[in-house]
C-alpha cells in the first residue's frame, strides 16, 4: 500500500526507565562482579543492594529508546513513544522529561504493579559506564501496549533491543512491526548490547532477516547477532539482510551499509566524560536526518555531532542545543 | 560545663529536599513572575503546575543543610543531620545519598503524609538559580524531631535559616539550639536567603543576639537582618553580636569576623556553571576545618575551594575529590 503523510517521525518503542547515575572507581566494578560496559538485568533485591553500595547519584528519565525519542524530538523530529512506567515518582519524572522535549507519550502509567524501572550506572574514570537495570513496570508492556494506529501514523518505529529482555515485549515487537509494515512504514532495530543479543539470538536473527528495514548496532553487537569473530564479515551478512544497516565503532566513527553502497562516517571527536547514551543520541541524530530526508552523508554526521554531545557530559540527553543540527546535514 | 568529647563535627538541622534541576533561558524567570536568584516557597499545585512548564530536569539530594552535611563529610568530617522526609522514592534517594557520604541521618521517614520535599532549580546562562520549593514533609519537623543526646555528641549544632519556614522548625531550632549550649557545644546558623530573613526577621534577630556562636551569611542576608543598606556596617554590628560571623562576598571572596579580629579570604576563581549550593559548601568546608582546629585563614580558604567545587559543576553536592582540602587548610 501507499502511506499517507506520517504524522510522526519516529516512534520508539523501549524499556522505560529511570537512570541513576554515580561515579566510580574501576574497583568498584570488579569487586561487584560487573562486566564493565555492559547492561546486566537484576532483580528487586539485587537491585537494592547494589543501591546501598553505590554512591551519591543522580537521576534522570533514561532508557535506550526513550533516550533516542528525546534526542530526535530535541532535534527538531516529531516523536512518539510507548513504553511502561508505573503510578509513581519515578514514573512522574519520566513523563515529565519526555513530554518536556514534545514527545507524544500515550502509555498509561501502570497502577498497583512493580515501581518504574531504575538504571544503576556506574561510570568509571574512562568514561564508560557499567549498567545495572530492575525492569520493574517494564515487565507488564505487551501487545495491548502497541496502539497499531500510532503505528501506521509513524515513518518510522523504532524498536530497542533491550525490549527482548521483558517476557511479554517480544509479542509486543512483532505485532509492531507488522503494523508497521502493513501501513507502508519501515521498522528500525538497536541490537542495543552483545549480551542481550547472546540472550535472544535466535529471535533477533528472524526479526533481522524477516521484519527490520534499518539495523543499528555496534562492532561487538554485530558480530555477535551473527556470531562471527570480524564484525567486517557480520558487517556483509547485515547488508544482505537489512535495507540499512548502520554501524557505530566508537573512535573510529561508524559505516553505513545501504545495497552495495558503503558510507564511512568519521567521528566527532570530544573529551569523554561518559559515555552513557552514545548509541541511543546517535540513532537520534541519524533518525532524525533520515526522515528529514538527508542523504545518508547527513544522516550519519548528524548522528555523530548527537553522539558526541551526549559523550561529553554527564547522562543520556545532551544539554547541548542541537536544534540546527539536522538543518545543516 | 566542660564538654565531653564529641562523636560528631557537624550536626545539620534542614528542610530536607531533593532537587530538580533544569537550565532554562532569561525570559523563563521574568515569564513566571520569579525573583532570579532568590528562593520562593510554593504549595503542591504550584509545584506541579511549574514542573510541568519546566524543561527535562535532574533529580538530586538537596536542602541546604543537608548539602552542607554531605560537602563536610566529604570532607573528611564526622557529620550527623536531622530532617523530614517522606516514605516514598524521593525521600529513599534523599536518605541513600546522605548515607553514601557517611553521614548520620536517624529521623525515620514521614509514613502517609506529604511526600518528600522538592525544590524546582530553574539555572540561566550566567549560572544564577532561581529555586521554587515545595516543602511537602518537612513541614512535619519539630521539636520531637530533636534529639537532645544528639545535640549534645556534636561539636557544631548547624541550623539552615530556611528551617524557619514551615511552621513547627522553629521550636526544633530552639530546643537544638539550648541543648547545644546545656552541652557545652557550639550553634551555627546560615541566614540562607535576604528574602527568608524578611520573612522572619524578628525570630532571627532574637536567635543571633542570644543564641548563636557562629553566622553565616551573604552581603544582603546581613544587611537585611540588621535593616541596613551598607552590609559592612551590618557585618559590625554581626561582630558584636555573634562569637564568630562569616560573610560570604560573592566574587568578592569572604570576610571572617571574630572580636576584633577581621579575616580577609580571597575568593577561588573558577568557572561558573550553576551556583546551587555554593553557600551551603562554603559552610561546609569552614566547619570541617573548623572543628578540625584549623586557624581561620585555613578555615576560609577550606570554604573557598569546596564553594568553587560546586559553582564549577551542574548541582549541589561536589563532584570533585575534596578529601585532602581540611589537612592543607
Amino acid at each position: 500500500m501507499t502511506a499517507t503523510p506520517a504524522r510522526f517521525d519516529i516512534l520508539g518503542i523501549g524499556n522505560a526507565i529511570v537512570d541513576v547515575v554515580a561515579p566510580v572507581p574501576d574497583g568498584f566494578i570488579t569487586k561487584h562482579d560487573m562486566r564493565k560496559g555492559a547492561m546486566a538485568l537484576i532483580d528487586a533485591h539485587a537491585a537494592d543492594t547494589l543501591y546501598a553500595a553505590m554512591p551519591a547519584g543522580t537521576e534522570s528519565s533514561g532508557g535506550s529508546a526513550g533516550n533516542t525519542c528525546a534526542v530526535a524530538a530535541q532535534m527538531g523530529a516529531r516523536v512518539a513513544y510507548i513504553g511502561q512506567v508505573a503510578d509513581d515518582q519515578l514514573g512522574q519524572v519520566f513523563r515529565h522529561d519526555i513530554a518536556a522535549v514534545g514527545v507524544h507519550f500515550p502509555t498509561p502509567p501502570l497502577v498497583g504493579g512493580a515501581p518504574t524501572a531504575r538504571c544503576l550506572i556506574l561510570v568509571t574514570p574512562d568514561g564508560q559506564r557499567t549498567m545495572n537495570t530492575f525492569l520493574g513496570a517494564c515487565v507488564t508492556l505487551d501487545e495491548d501496549s502497541v496502539d497499531p494506529a500510532l503505528v501506521a501514523a509513524a515513518a518510522v518505529t523504532y524498536l530497542e533491543g533491550y525490549l527482548f529482555d521483558p517476557p511479554a515485549a517480544q509479542a509486543a515487537f512483532r505485532k509492531a512491526a507488522a503494523a508497521a509494515h502493513e501501513a507502508g512504514r519501515l521498522v528500525a532495530l538497536s541490537l542495543s548490547d552483545a549480551f542481550c543479543v547472546d540472550r535472544h539470538r535466535a529471535a533477533f536473527r528472524d526479526l533481522v532477516t524477516n521484519h527490520v528495514d534499518i539495523l543499528f548496532a555496534n562492532e561487538t553487537e554485530i558480530a555477535s547477532l551473527y556470531e562471527e569473530a570480524d564484525w567486517r564479515v557480520a558487517a556483509e551478512r547485515a547488508r544482505a539482510d537489512v535495507a540499512l544497516a548502520v554501524l557505530t565503532r566508537g573512535a573510529d566513527g561508524s559505516t553505513i551499509l545501504r545495497g552495495a553502497e558503503t558510507v564511512a562516517v568519521a567521528p566527532v571527536t570530544t573529551t569523554v566524560v561518559d559515555t552513557t547514551g552514545a548509541g541511543d543520541a546517535y540513532a537520534a541524530g541519524f533518525l532524525a536526518a533520515y526522515t528529514a530526508g538527508k542523504p545518508l552523508e547527513g544522516c550519519g554526521r548528524a548522528a555523530s555531532i548527537a553522539a558526541a554531545a551526549v559523550i561529553a557530559q554527564y547522562g543520556a540527553r545532551p544539554q547541548a542545543d542541537l536544534s540546527g543540527v539536522v538543518a545543516a546535514a
